[in-house]
């Protein structure tokens, strides 16, 4: 991960219940995500991969702040902003609603939880989805309330996640279904659970909406999970590439649509829904496609030069320098023992995938290197690769 | 300055045309700023501000979002957003126009500038107005176009920006008058050129909506700067505070009204104009506000400890503990040795502050200290103090 020194610390750049106790166990970076701060690594993001794949750890996720909309006109407004089929969402369900705008150019991609029939929230990524929700309101008169309430989650993620979440709540969180969430108890506080999360380690996100008793239940955690070895962490680089989980403003940002990132496979783009972005996306998918997101594997070995991005474009080269498609993210996966890269490809490349799946692209090193071109999300197996153990 | 090591990079925090050059000139802190890098420090905040104030810099502002509103609606919607009276406002003007929502709360203040009867530029602090627009739009079906311009803003400032400026453009840059802009030419490009500027020390911004040539620009300036002592820099800290430049996230946010924010100095609130925020802030002017941005002048040496902040609440507080308003800035100022702070100053302390304009303050020694409450903007010479030259 590319990290530089120096984040210059002001009010604007919001803390979390959870701030005081990340810094203090040695966090090494962090980034800013919604006007807060985020942790992005604490030993090394190959270590905190390893630990997430096999224990548990405690993500301080406050940056994933809820845009509560309330009232006779909720499930109207959530549907405009979103192409996803919401009518028959019930209550108590997650679901993942890519946000769009009338050219069907994405502005956000959170995953809405339904709280009651007029009540949402919608857990975003990094843009203020609050003040769409506003306009969109006042201008066309709707009857919700549209806020920013107190609420900061916290993740538990990884292969242990269910045993210290039943130590810390009860036996039956482990009954909460996949993009469920329910209320749980805690020192008699009773906190939305999601299974859900920014991994597929499995996991948990805690609602937590009570600063102190959100600090109690990060403690908790601790205490409870030390035989299980949990240990602070965060969304991880490497993890949440392999598993092909989109970041909004580095793998796709508001200049691509709901297509061009490929999120139309979450639902159908058919469904007879009043939402903003619904006929120009219909309308792009009827001509086709001119760039997409798709992965790219690059032979590249540990320690190698990652992929070169032209610094005026933001492009990956091929062979010949010619500009291949926006580079989104790229890692090195240590599972995988190769680069992982996102790319949204460019004509005429991306129907020459077609033809052949094999490119060349710049290394910053000067040099070549062959890349297989896939569909995401990835599929390591069908390309070929067998997965390595932890070093 | 608060500065935490680790700031991760990724692509969503987008880079400026200028963010190598700031990187390869020594750049000791970055702050994220409408999702872009936004270089915060140089040598010291200290040593930048002595600087500023003598010579002249090049700040990379391109953090400075330009939100684009386009069409025969254009000057509506502005109006809607804005409680200023915008109806007279010239083409080649800039005008400072707080923007609120219908309970008067602050969404962002940027400078507006009007290119033309039907188009506007909003020149933004740090929040997703371009969101707002577009949701105003489209929820009532305005006749707009709303984008992110590719404008990146340079600012020059200081006492030799006239020279400067003068010897890389031309001499008729020293006629634009304050709050003025008009096209300039460099190597056959024009850019948009005001006298505006994040500092009372005079200056210019220039619109750059070129990168190319932008960077050609930067490298003029630095050429021909060299004899007047030209650095790289950018908003400082003590500067600003000194000159009551307040800071949208830091000094107040979107909980605060405009009137809390001591904003309407700016305009006539009682102007018969089509603003969403008008009705409720003229409610809120005839009921008197519970709280008011305020600024303190605290009787702290050099290097004495800096007032302290409830960390769940962002108050300072008082001699007995009792929390009298949240903190915005604060800085220990060279000039005034003084440190010198904005609070959000709440009821009842703000109707005593009648009485007296003394108060005692916690400093995170655990000792008190003496505070005299002023209002905004500063007015140093009144509260008795006296002006200190370079050290």
């Amino acid at each position: 991960m590319n990290v530089i020194p120096g984040l210059a610390i002001s009010n604007r750049l919001r803390s979390t219940p959870f701030t005081q106790r990340v810094q203090q166990s040695g966090v090494k970076a962090f980034t800013v995500y919604n006007h807060m701060l985020l942790p992005t690594e604490f030993d090394t993001v190959e270590l905190d991969y390893w630990h997430l794949c096999e224990h548990v750890q405690v993500w301080d996720v406050g940056v994933e702040r809820q845009v509560e909309i309330k009232g006779p006109d909720a499930c109207k407004l959530v549907q405009w902003m979103t192409p996803r089929d919401i009518r028959k969402v019930d209550v108590g369900r997650c679901v993942y609603v890519p946000l769009a705008d009338e050219s069907g150019c994405l502005i956000n991609d959170p995953i809405a939880l339904k709280l009651a029939e007029d009540h949402w929230w919608l857990s975003i990524a990094d843009s203020d989805v609050l003040l769409w929700a506003k306009g969109l309101s006042t201008g066309a008169k709707l009857d919700v309330k549209i806020s920013e309430p107190k609420v900061w989650p916290l993740a538990v993620q990884g292969p242990k996640a269910d045993e210290l979440m039943a130590l810390v709540f009860d036996e039956s969180v482990r009954d909460i279904r996949f993009f469920r969430f329910q209320p749980m108890a805690f020192k008699g506080h009773y906190f939305n659970v999601a299974r859900s999360g920014w991994s597929k380690q499995g996991g948990y996100e805690i609602y937590v909406d009570d600063a102190d008793v959100g600090v109690a239940l990060y403690d908790a955690l601790f205490d409870a999970g030390a035989y299980l070895n949990v240990r602070p962490g965060c969304p991880n680089l490497i993890e949440r590439i392999e598993s092909s989980l989109l970041s909004f403003g580095n793998d796709m940002t508001m200049e691509h649509t709901v297509l061009e990132s490929g999120l139309d496979s979450f639902f159908d783009l058919n469904a007879d829904v009043e939402s903003l972005a619904g006929d120009a996306l219909r309308a792009q998918k009827a001509r086709g496609l001119d760039r997409k997101i798709m992965g790219l594997v690059v032979s590249a070995p540990h320690g190698a030069a990652p992929v070169h991005v032209d610094p005026n474009t933001g492009f990956v080269l091929g062979d010949q320098f010619e500009p291949i498609g926006r580079l989104g993210s790229q890692v090195w996966s240590p599972k995988y023992q190769h680069q992982v890269v996102t790319v949204m490809l460019e004509e005429p490349y991306l129907s020459d995938v077609q033809l052949s799946p094999h490119i060349q692209v710049q290394l910053t090193s000067g040099t070549l290197a062959w890349a297989q071109v896939l569909e995401l999300p990835f599929d390591f197996q069908a390309a070929g690769l067998v997965e390595s153990k932890p070093g």
